[in-house]
């Protein structure tokens, strides 16, 4: 955890989607700017899956965040005019509880007895964390990734709750052919013999599993392309060529990315948040999507996708713009030109960020008429 | 093998591209059709990764072989005007020499101690098995998948050895995309502790390892648009459903098609194969692909390939067919709508028949000229 993270710890229990309930949680989250005199000015930024709350430097620490070209003075997500504040999801291992946590009942981890969590209910806790900074209404909620997800899941339950909504490279549901990745990536954790069912720790770590898995996640965030520019067929001499590998520079820039995972998260946060991005379904008691989101108020939406996702590919990012429209909420859509697949508003600023300035500015307009 | 798969055993060293030679050696291949008195009528498919000689059924075996709609009597091969032959690749499973395959030094199967294979070793086994039939000049030389590998290293390597040439979905070499997918493959083979360093058996097969690889495969060897409109996120309720997965049809789909496939290949002649294609670039020892394939004599070429395949992307199919009409060649070169991805050679016959037919009449026009 950042030293500039801050604790909520809720002593109330939280009752789940699934059924199951924590009888008390901890949500970890860090904040930017200053909260104006009316508390209108508040930007909610929901993660993907692996991001702590850490989204930016700050004073109290100044190590850069995720995020770090987004969020600042001046930057995008203008900490001079909002006050932004970042969450990390309940079920991740970055300071909110999650599978790794203690388990009060039994002073240890939960692991799998860990209730099965959705994303309506990181959405609900999302919730709980706003209301306890007793903020009204939201000006702004962002949710790339997984967190857009989180962020419709948020409008659909507090339908009042935003005046805009960005969302970034998200979907309305988890699409077949990356249900397909995500169940391989959690088959290939549970397949490491030191999965153990749950039962591992630090000495014995699924090492293979979380790599392979990190490896096989690279290859739905990135793109094609972009590897063929970037790494073409140059050979690599880095790591030792082992049996039946590691000839290519690909290779080796795999290796090397998966290895920094594989102790950075926890394998069993992991397999929970995974497998609610699969679960996830905004529409899922309700014909179709437009009626799902049709209680939703919002002044403006801002819809960005990224032509070369194959995870979150650009027809969700349609789908979510389109019914937005159809509710009458004034949305607009981009589909940016990248070759950074999924994890360009990680990484290619230089396509994202006029964008969300755009996005922000317009948002910062509408609200001061 | 198929009833139908007939034997050819060479019994002279086969010198190997990466320094290794086999004393001796098997090529399994079976034949469609009757070759001509001037012996010119000859079809040669070199085929992808796993298929064997068994492409389409005969009296000898009237069980369906894997190009069933593409090869007989009126099929866009037309076995009534050509001379079909089909090779199982050297370094396969299914008849062929290959790591599987008894090493005559040990009476062991060779397992590791088969020497480095390349594509290109492929390549001039190929010309021996034509040798021997002898037939001094193809009508016409088919790839796809890795067969056009195999195509284009057998035309370098014999420069006027077939009159015409079609490739499908193939490439000049591997993408660095296409290599973190079979890198990675090959990982999961050799992360399972049954893998136990090629020591295994029937009874300790690396059974995790080839399952998870090929469910890998399928990610890369169909389309996410396909898979949209085939299962949605209809649930399934065949497989139990196990921790973490199989909540989705997709993932049941998956983990049929996978455990079809674990014993229906050697594990061992899958990472030689599956290596071998990463390595293989024709261009290799050229400063360019144009000049590469610069000596080959062809009367005409036709590259087809499919928009939604990634591990075998639509640039590279440009790449093959300007680079032989740089060279004078006549080449037409298609690209394909169909959704199928990779696979659509194999599956989409509504795609490809029109292509191949349109093709080998023109094949067999010119050359009645």
């Amino acid at each position: 955890m950042s030293s500039a993270t801050r604790f909520l710890h809720i002593n109330e229990p939280l009752r789940m989607k699934k059924g199951g309930f924590l009888q008390s949680f901890t949500l970890a989250y860090e904040t930017w700017g200053k909260l104006n005199a009316h508390r209108t000015n508040a930007v909610l930024i929901l993660s993907g899956l692996s991001p702590s709350a850490h989204a930016a430097s700050s004073e109290a620490d100044p190590s850069p965040g995720w995020w770090e070209q987004m969020i600042g003075p001046g930057a995008p997500i203008d900490t001079d005019r909002f006050y932004v504040i970042a969450l990390n999801s309940l079920g991740s291992c970055k300071g909110s509880t999650g599978p790794a946590s203690e388990n009060p009942e039994t002073g240890k981890p939960y692991r799998l007895d860990f209730p099965d969590l959705c994303v309506e209910d990181v959405a609900a806790s999302a919730k709980l964390l706003i209301k306890h900074m007793d903020i009204g209404q939201l000006c702004t909620m962002v949710g790339p990734s997984m967190g857009g997800m989180s962020g419709l899941a948020y409008l659909q339950q507090n339908p009042e709750s935003a005046r805009h909504f960005l969302t970034i490279s998200s979907s309305p549901n988890s699409a077949p052919f990356s249900i397909a990745v995500r169940s391989l990536q959690r088959e290939l954790i549970v397949s490491d013999p030191a999965w153990n069912d749950g039962n591992y720790d630090d000495r014995n770590w699924p090492v293979k599993g979380m790599r392979m898995a990190r490896k096989l996640g690279m290859l739905s965030y990135r793109s094609s392309e972009e590897w063929r520019t970037r790494f073409g067929r140059r050979k690599q001499d880095y790591f030792p060529t082992e049996l039946f590998g590691m000839n290519f520079e690909v290779e080796s820039y795999l290796e090397a990315a998966a290895r920094r995972f594989v102790h950075s998260f926890d394998p069993c946060s992991y397999l929970y948040l995974s497998r609610a991005m699969d679960w996830f379904d905004v529409a899922d008691d309700y014909p179709d999507l437009q009626t799902a989101l049709a209680g939703i108020k919002l002044k403006t939406a801002c819809v960005i996708g990224v032509e070369t996702d194959i995870l979150f590919p650009a027809y969700q990012q349609k789908e979510i713009a389109e019914a937005l429209r159809m509710n009458g909420i004034d949305t607009s859509f981009s589909n940016l030109e990248s070759l950074m697949g999924h994890d360009a508003f990680l990484v290619d600023y230089d396509h994202f960020n006029p964008h969300v300035t755009a996005y922000f500015d317009r948002v910062w307009y509408e609200d001061k008429l």
